[in-house]
């Protein structure tokens, strides 16, 4: 095990109508608020006009910013960023998904700094200041909820850039499954496969002796997998939805990384995809994670047979070792699959032609290795891409 | 699932050497600390010298109280009081195991406290105000480091009680597995029954639809199963200590109990074996939590049945599924047994002459039902005992 240094000091409120506490809670954050939010779905929930609701009676003074995109944009945080210095705002409530908190993270640390926030995620500086952040959630997906972490994508070349520091961990988050009700399959399946991510992130890991992390990974793991299909079956499903909402912060709040390195390789992978194609990250990361398995097992294949045996439920075939493993590779694939994602880069309607452009930008051409399991380069990075095909 | 809220601010620095960044953490406590201890084995082991050099080197000014006891007494705790407001502390750093915490978390909330402190633990009001606590733990065992409850018992008829804010959970904890190589094999044995103890509370449930948290569950007790043995045949084997370590933190930070209700049953009926007869904790609880299986777990026999096999490998019997579920109790018990530790009064040499006077003390009387998952009276906490005989 490595040392580390753990901090969640996030205030989780779960549970059936937890929206209704936002106005309260809003107003630890400051004296005027910046209200941060997307599209139109959560003015068609209804979401929208509860929010306000709560806030008026709590006597929060706010602005509004809507207009978060997924994977979003650095353009309106630097709207924000303007918006919130003009108005005098010292605390934002991010109501949304992962991209509009990380839109709310990115415009936080902008504020109090002088220069331009791209430094930030662009690696020049890291923030020493930020205004508070707030959390109403609607997707179980990111994580960001709790997280260190925010990605944003400057359209200036279409780079997808990710920040960690503890500083932007939200203050509260508010999260009620009954809000992810009426989500489309295909985004509760992208969701899904976002947060079996961030644990597979973590579990392939060059750490050895991490039996406990090990063992809370596989049940946020078991959980996701036992819990989407209910949830596909039946949106309204309060339990399912519930199992998954949880784990999807606890699968990226860095419990599941104390005490060992994580990977990382597929997530960047995967970013050239969504910074290029503007495809959801978890359907990307459907695509990305079962080829990267194929092309790394065989570098710690007993990690590999204790992900089938243990997630999977595989029997260990204890002459041939690899079958088992390729075997767990082969049921994430299928689960996948039969939750209606992608597994393919065509099925996301990605062509060949640009692969090594990609392969190239995810190493920054040549100049960086991607992940600890296994050190990738741009060759690999592009033998990957072609296992995805 | 039931709604909740969590909230875990303590800052967890976990690792080798870890105790030589306690003056720089203990800084930011305040402008003068109480140093709060146990007896003589931190300045045996040399720990006592390390974080008084780090504090001196820090310019952390600070006054000493030691001879904390195991089962803190409200004594003590009193005379820290005093001290901290003749000398102005304003923050108290525990160096030590659970006793030690709560003994600090006791003071903590006693300064500024017009009252009697122990009016807190008896239920007559709740604290609103704390000096802030830091720790150095030497144990793996009460998770007090970063709970939200302590115990203490006052001399003046040997109550034992508890109280749980989240006030009272530590700024932070500074975690080095090396400081647990010393401990003896029963204190080690009692601490690991310890943190399984605050795992079952929380596991054997009423709620129902608690699948991330029962997985959670599952693996922190099979990482404590592992490694217990692994400790008690070579003390010095860090990463099994380092597994016991985090495990008794997350075992009792209320990760675990998100979203569902606990028991709690089992540790008041041994408060009443502790408060009587100043048992370890521990060793108490390895007698009386089987006792208490034995009585209660036709209740629900399907928790039951999902503990022996998830947790004890017990290979189910689906024509007599009780017969698993005895299965499982049974491991349990001979785990405990076989890593050296009591499971029945008479080990405890605890006679049978009191125990309907404990019975009733754990029931004040009759006034209080113990219990969640089953509600028990006075007469069947006397039964559990007799169970343990």
């Amino acid at each position: 095990m490595e040392n580390f240094r753990f901090l969640s000091p996030t205030q989780i409120i779960f549970g059936r109508n937890a929206e209704e506490q936002v106005g309260n809670e809003a107003r630890k954050l400051g004296q005027k608020i910046l209200l941060h939010y997307g599209g139109g779905s959560i003015i068609r929930t209804g979401l929208y006009d509860k929010v306000v609701k709560s806030l008026r009676a709590a006597g929060v003074d706010y602005i509004e910013l809507g207009g978060v995109k997924p994977n979003p944009r650095l353009s309106l945080v630097q709207e924000g960023i303007e918006l919130c210095r003009e108005n005098k705002v010292d605390g934002i409530l991010a109501v949304g998904g992962g991209s509009t908190i990380d839109s709310a993270k990115a415009i936080g640390i902008g504020v109090p700094y002088a220069g331009d926030v791209w430094d930030f995620y662009s690696g020049k500086r890291l923030p020493e200041e930020t205004l508070p952040v707030g959390v109403v959630l609607t997707l179980a997906a990111t994580g960001s909820e709790a997280s260190n972490s925010s990605v944003i994508t400057n359209e200036d070349g279409w780079f997808k850039l990710g920040l960690n520091s503890n500083l932007t961990r939200p203050v509260f988050a508010i999260l009620n499954p009954e809000l992810t009700f009426t989500l489309p399959p295909y985004q509760t399946a992208s969701g899904a496969a976002d947060i079996m991510a961030h644990v597979m992130e973590r579990y392939f890991t060059p750490t050895k002796n991490v039996e406990l992390t090990d063992r809370l990974c596989e049940g946020v793991l078991k959980t996701v997998i036992n819990n989407l299909p209910l949830a596909l079956a039946q949106p309204d499903d309060y339990n399912a939805r519930a199992e998954l909402m949880w784990a999807g912060t606890l699968a990226h709040n860095d419990l599941l990384s104390t005490g060992r390195v994580g990977d990382w390789a597929s997530h960047k992978i995967e970013h050239e995809l969504s910074a290029l194609y503007d495809v959801p990250h978890g359907a990307g990361l459907a695509v990305v994670f079962p080829a990267w398995m194929k092309y790394v097992y065989r570098h710690d294949l007993d990690r590999f047979v204790q992900f089938a045996v243990r997630v999977w439920n595989v029997e260990p075939d204890f002459a041939n070792p690899e079958r088992t493993a390729r075997e767990g590779i082969a049921r994430l694939s299928r689960f996948f699959k039969e939750n209606g994602l992608p597994t393919t880069l065509p099925e996301l309607k990605i062509p060949a032609d640009r692969l090594e452009e990609m392969a190239n930008k995810a190493t920054d051409y040549g100049k960086k290795i991607l992940g600890q399991f296994v050190k990738l380069k741009t060759e690999d990075v592009l033998a990957i891409y072609k296992l995805a095909l």
